[in-house]
């Protein structure tokens, strides 16, 4: 496949990691989550191993082995896998990059290192070129997320040094809330994608001409808001609002519960039926059983709309 | 007036608080003001007295004068004069909330203090009642701009206490990039005026159904703001994207200078041709003349959007 | 008298404003609570409508009468009475600035603006400058608090600047947890004084050559906290270090109950008897009667060290 | 060695991984860099593949070399090597322990994962308790540096819970500037160990009772730095202020030029002779050649302290 010819956008769920209940990866649960995004969430792409798949938190050959599964049940049934290669160790990165391209992924993405923070603008330009140089024929998108990592440069300031630089850069992960930024690079640089990452407020960005949208709730609310998406190409805005007040209300619900990434794991597990397994540590769900009604019922009120 | 009857929305300029070159206020300027922002910008609403305003670096008695002018001179101009009578002295706060009432102001606002945070939620609540108990025939609009103040309290959390304790509440000036929470606020509490306060992505805040902006750039871009609502509440998302790219792009330059609130009242003396003096300390501006041109270019290119 | 020829050095109790139950300030409560300073808690230094004195959210005319009756009643019993000056309007700080000299006060202190944050170091210098001249004869104490201004220039970088400008300018109430700036300007600038003002690591700035502490805690750890100094100055490092555990305990515990500002205020109060009244708007104290008890039982096991 | 008998104190340096300018690890440097630290530096304790070491932009191999390597040469040289083996991936973290352990390491450390967040102190608690059991035998400190992690849990609350989920706990590699938090555990939790790791406010942590310093300066600041904690154990603390002041003028230098990890492994190996190459990616140094002069002047200027 040429990269140049094919544009990714639309829907893309950030796929969680599917563990037994003892914290090993659970391959087998693959097929069947894949043929749940496509028939009941109408999701047909995917980016795995990022933070919704808690990537960081396996090992290089569970993400290997993911990566392999992934792309085995998607192949006809998907349109994009993207593979998350981003590791503290550039040495791990170029190796899922290479990985990914060996198994036929259609393009992958990497976060910076954070802990150990980029010395300036330019190093942060020679760690993406290095990484991508280790899969010079899948197109490669930047994963900006400032609030987990800090690195806070300006994308359109680091996407006037990429171009001339990385041949397969294509676009970015976009996760903050910033709009400004995020149109100015929609605006001044047509020829990549821009993939916005923060699902509570993804009509902003839809209004700023946003190509895509990577989210972990797309995993339950894929359908719900390929809605909202229609609604708002059809010029339908006050139908696009009410469908994203809608997923607001169930989200604020969950914030507020003090949720986060293992909490939503189970909320995937228990309305998709996907046995997905806990979180890995240091993650830990607080949701009990006692929970389990109450999100059914905040779940089940967003389809009604 | 009775202010149920009556709704705010649409442009609100933050004004600038003119000054002599020694510094005093210069309130002859203010008839001029009023008279380019109708006739030049087509901008009816102001915001006095604020941050553009330097509302806290004036005198008690200052803010007095120039809520007096100010008032006098947009009757029958303009529509709506909002007074913003914060203060860190809650004493100070009321007696400019009552001041304003007496001259005829048509609503006032309040930030919280922030240097002396409060307490809770519940004392915000309290603060922001006693403060509306001073004018009570005034609409009150909270002024929400955390960058700033770092009071981080969620507005839709505050609102659900203020309804009950303070009749004369209508709103919020909302200065924060969470469109997540503004969406809340605006579905959730269709009885306030939600007026969106981070001019560089305006756009975003409309599509989550934003009733009014107040901002300092509507004092010399009112006018081609005007043209981005227009094209937006006309389903041409397209043209109001490419209206609001051409402001941040004149936006990011100055961001990317390092200017701010000085340089902004340079700015618009330059571009409105009303002496509006320099700001006071510790603000300094490191505009020089030989910007001059370069910011005037700027500011043409747009016109011809 | 000539400032020059005077250091301000030891223990200076910022000391909380008295109010009655509905607020309005308590003169009459001042002279009882000068003389349990000197007679109770050896401390005859005072730092008043400082941040302890919620200085910034009294009126100009409050801060006044509050200047001239502590400076009455210190007057023969105390050495040093500091006035804080600082206020959001630079008029406002140099009108205070004049008033307290014309009083008899012997320094002022101002912090800077912090809504309007200054616009570089320079405009900072500027600004403070301009407040020391209304005062000329008063020694000046630049008042740095980041973590509540958000104002981080590095005070050594500032105090070079300082020098050359500001001719009364004579040290730094210097209320940050970063003891290696503290070191570098205790050692460079051996001209001026150094005051602390993070009461519960008051040792480690001992370490660095502190000549002084400005601290809320001193208006009833006094005594035991003079032990602590005493026991640093005599080398007698393992008592100093059991005495700053003593008072850390005690304020671990009110940190972690949430407790700020007006919750001291009432441990002040229920400690030495003097009846200072509840805190203003924004600030609400949470402390109920039934915490009374434990607190009492706290503050007496520091005495029994 | 039974830990239960072995306290660590001290001074520790925290190495940096020597590299080959293409980028690899360069193992045979390091039997150098051991009689180096112990003839030229006087400290006989290490602590390996830190966030000085760039453990974390290394693959689990490369640590594992580096780990044996160390080893092999500091036996019978050294006090202590203590093997940082914190990973995002808590397997690679066990797995790195157990390696530890096989080789003859002294103790190991681990930061907690820091992308991905622990859910609460608890999950914190589960994390480290999951890691030291791989390694039972060892002495386990755990790395505290929340400026890196945003990590912000108190070190006192954690201590508590540790307590009875972890035999093999011995202390915290305290890297903040927060005192009081350090002071309590000191004073709280005798049975524990306490190493500071902010060099810059060494003074600072000896005056609350420290019973080490882990940090980077060590590496070629260790034998002034030696001098500065034997002057505080004479109770000589003008002589520790003094020695500590230049060590500040030194890095503050370094600070105001930007400088960060990369920058000090030039200057290390400028100091020692001992080349250590370049960093990995994302880290690039900024020293020019033309530096290297200032560099070693001032590193000269502190010998003669």
């Amino acid at each position: 496949m040429a990269f140049s010819e094919k544009n990714l956008k639309g829907l893309i769920a950030a796929t969680f990691t599917p563990m037994t209940s003892c914290g090993a990866i659970n391959l087998p649960v693959i097929q069947q989550y894949v043929d749940y995004l496509v028939q009941k969430q109408n999701v047909t792409n995917i980016f795995v191993n990022g933070t919704t798949g808690e990537g960081l938190s396996l090992s290089i050959q569970e993400r290997k082995s993911l990566t392999e599964e992934w792309v085995k049940h998607a192949r006809g049934k998907m349109d994009n896998v993207i593979v998350h290669v981003g590791c503290p160790s550039i040495m791990d990165s170029k190796d899922l990059a290479a990985h990914a391209a060996s198994c036929g992924a259609d393009a992958i993405s990497a976060v910076c290192p954070s802990f150990v923070k980029p010395s300036s603008l330019d190093a942060l330009v020679l760690y993406l070129q290095e990484v991508a140089s280790a899969a010079p024929s899948l197109p490669f998108y930047y994963y900006h997320i400032p609030k987990l990592t800090g690195i806070t440069y300006q994308i359109n300031d680091l996407l006037g040094k990429v171009k001339q630089n990385i041949p397969s850069f294509r676009g970015v992960k976009f996760s903050d809330v910033n709009l400004m930024e995020f149109s100015l690079c929609v605006h001044a640089y047509k020829e990549y994608d821009f993939l916005y990452g923060v699902d509570e407020q993804l009509l902003g960005a839809l209004a700023f001409g946003a190509h895509g949208a990577v989210g972990s709730t797309y995993n339950y609310l894929g359908k719900i808001t390929g809605d909202l998406v229609k609604a708002f190409e059809d010029g339908n805005i006050q139908n696009a609002r009410n469908i994203q007040f809608c997923i607001q209300e169930f989200l604020i619900y969950v914030f507020d519960m003090g949720w986060g990434l293992p909490e939503f794991k189970d909320i995937m597990s228990l309305f998709s039926g996907i046995p997905l397994g806990p979180s890995r540590l240091p993650l830990v769900s607080s949701i009990r059983s006692d929970h389990h009604d109450a999100i059914k019922d905040r779940i089940k009120k967003m389809d009604s709309v």
